[in-house]
């Protein structure tokens, strides 16, 4: 089969591979309908080291499952299903607390120790099969409307991290909600507040293409400034801070901006992978009774809850998708994603 | 009258100062019943920038109204009252929320902009009384019980602050939580912890004396190791780190711990005024799921719900009281617990 690797930043390839097997008997392999290129992908397109045999890439699909191990019980061979970003056994402590990404049983994409391998390929072995996958009922991937098998491919990540980012925090009817980022999952995470009542909801960000996909969403006012002139505009529009403030970047200063901008006893909620350490948590912080919440999104714990108004289409987040590529043109996905021409790239294997 | 103020590190002194006086139509007297020596009163003892005139200190009493300006509804002169370590209007949008520490109107004892002065002193002039101040029923001072006394003066800030940090963890039945830090905040966070439930009660600390008041009030196990040993010790004992984690220290070495010690999706709950600026909130802290809150302990929310059981004498709070001295002797009580001596320390003018 074909897969994509990365050798070193700025270096993505598509290769032969060997076809994935079962090895263990809770695995199925499935044949990947959609992937995608992840805004967390472009850090290590940025960063990676050289790696002369390369490193499998990609945590986003959907796809057809065409074998199961003799202990998988919920999924069989044909079932159309989402697979998230982790690997979990949906059984010890923190699966059933809807914590997946913290199982201890499970992992990632491209884990040494679950012998995964990244999908942006054309199949992928997926252990776990049964805490990890999701069916998705009545579809026929061959058949289905792209719209609809791009809003589906968001929930194997954008979508359960920006639904993530305001039910951590705890965004509710009436709401100020302030979301700092306009890439996918900060678009989301506009729609997720959106959906979860929220009545004025400020989007951070200076793409306009982007920013009017984040009205689409729900999205009632747009601060193009950044840094102090950011915080500033906010505090103007709040009359003193939003108390809600959803972090979908995952930089220093997009933190210090979330800092700056959140209302006494607020709330910040973090699903950018920091990039960083240490960050400012002192007085400027404490002082206010800001609670900081959030971290990599257990989606799978929300993908049944969001499925049903994807499927009947009241809900689009697959329109933060605005290119498509085909396996072989995965590099070119990445250069566009990286050079911010397209906001999210999907792969068509 | 005599009142206490710094100089500079390590130089507090009693003085003559002259009598409060009624200023705003909201404000009232209080002769001072009982004040003591915070944990953190002892930063500026350890820090101050030397001055030639003195700051005046002091933020924790309960006292006897002696006067009240004609705007003020809910008090009367010699009314037995609990002033918490935050003036508060007990009206604006953060005061409803409870969290008079945000009060647009309001601020703190020697606080310029209110014009009030500390409060280690014969008497004080608190603003905003009615938004301030709560009234004990039934008690008279002169004649009371000296641990009740003792008790009632924990609520004007200690208790409320360990009670913040077990509120704000949202510690409840069954849970298991680490306390980190044996002074009188981490002992009433352990009380705190107790009255909410919690099943399990880690107390972090290495004065046995201290530790073992811990255990009076609730603790199930103390580690006094440190550290890196420290964590392991709790990471044991909890199989994995504590759900919810109350921090009353303040130094960057207990956020540390306190980041190493909590369970994935777990709680940490600060209400030590950190000491620093920055802080670990890189992937050691998001990878888990971690949420930190916390912050300074709008007590005056807490002292209705609390004082029943104080009053009935269920919970015995005053116990952190561990030495008294008389106003005159005040630097006397800021030496012993400096020299930690003692644990905390009434001063009765």
């Amino acid at each position: 089969m074909r897969a994509t690797f990365i050798y070193a930043a700025g270096d993505v390839r598509v290769t032969d591979a060997p076809d994935p097997e079962l090895v263990e008997p809770s695995d199925a392999l499935v044949q990947v309908t959609r992937a995608c290129v992840c805004g967390s992908d472009l850090h290590p397109y940025r960063s990676a080291p050289e790696k002369p045999r390369g490193t499998s890439i990609g945590h986003e699909l959907i796809g057809v499952v065409t074998d199961v191990g003799p202990e998988v019980k919920t999924l069989t061979k044909g079932d159309f299903v989402i697979a998230p970003f982790a690997i979990s056994c949906g059984v010890c402590e923190f699966c059933r607390a809807g914590l997946q990404t913290s199982c201890v049983n499970g992992g990632f994409w491209n884990d040494a120790d679950l012998g995964t391998a990244g999908c942006q390929a054309e199949a992928v072995r997926v252990p776990l099969a049964d805490g990890t996958m999701v069916k998705v009922p009545g579809v026929d991937p061959a058949t289905a409307d792209e719209g609809l098998l791009a809003s589906l491919l968001t929930l194997s990540d954008v979508y359960g991290t920006g639904w993530h980012a305001a039910h951590r925090a705890g965004v509710t009817a009436g709401d100020t909600v302030a979301v700092i980022g306009d890439g996918a999952v900060g678009l989301l995470a506009v729609l997720s507040a959106n959906q979860l009542g929220a009545e004025r909801i400020i989007l951070m960000g200076r793409h306009e293409a982007r920013t009017n996909l984040g009205r689409e969403f729900g999205a009632t006012d747009v601060v193009a400034e950044r840094g102090q002139d950011g915080i500033n505009a906010v505090l103007e529009l709040t009359k003193g801070g939003a108390a809600k403030v959803l972090e979908a970047v995952g930089h220093l200063p997009a933190y210090e901006q979330a800092v700056g901008i959140v209302r006494s006893g607020g709330v910040i909620s973090r699903v950018g992978v920091p990039q960083y350490q240490n960050g400012p948590i002192g007085w400027s912080f404490f002082g206010k009774n800001t609670t900081l919440t959030g971290g990599p999104a257990p989606v799978r714990a929300y993908i049944e809850q969001l499925l049903p108004a994807v499927l009947d289409g009241t809900f689009n987040p697959g329109k933060v998708f605005d290119r498509t590529v085909s396996i072989e043109d995965t590099p070119q996905g990445y250069a566009a994603m990286d050079a911010r021409e397209a906001l999210k790239v999907m792969i068509k294997p």
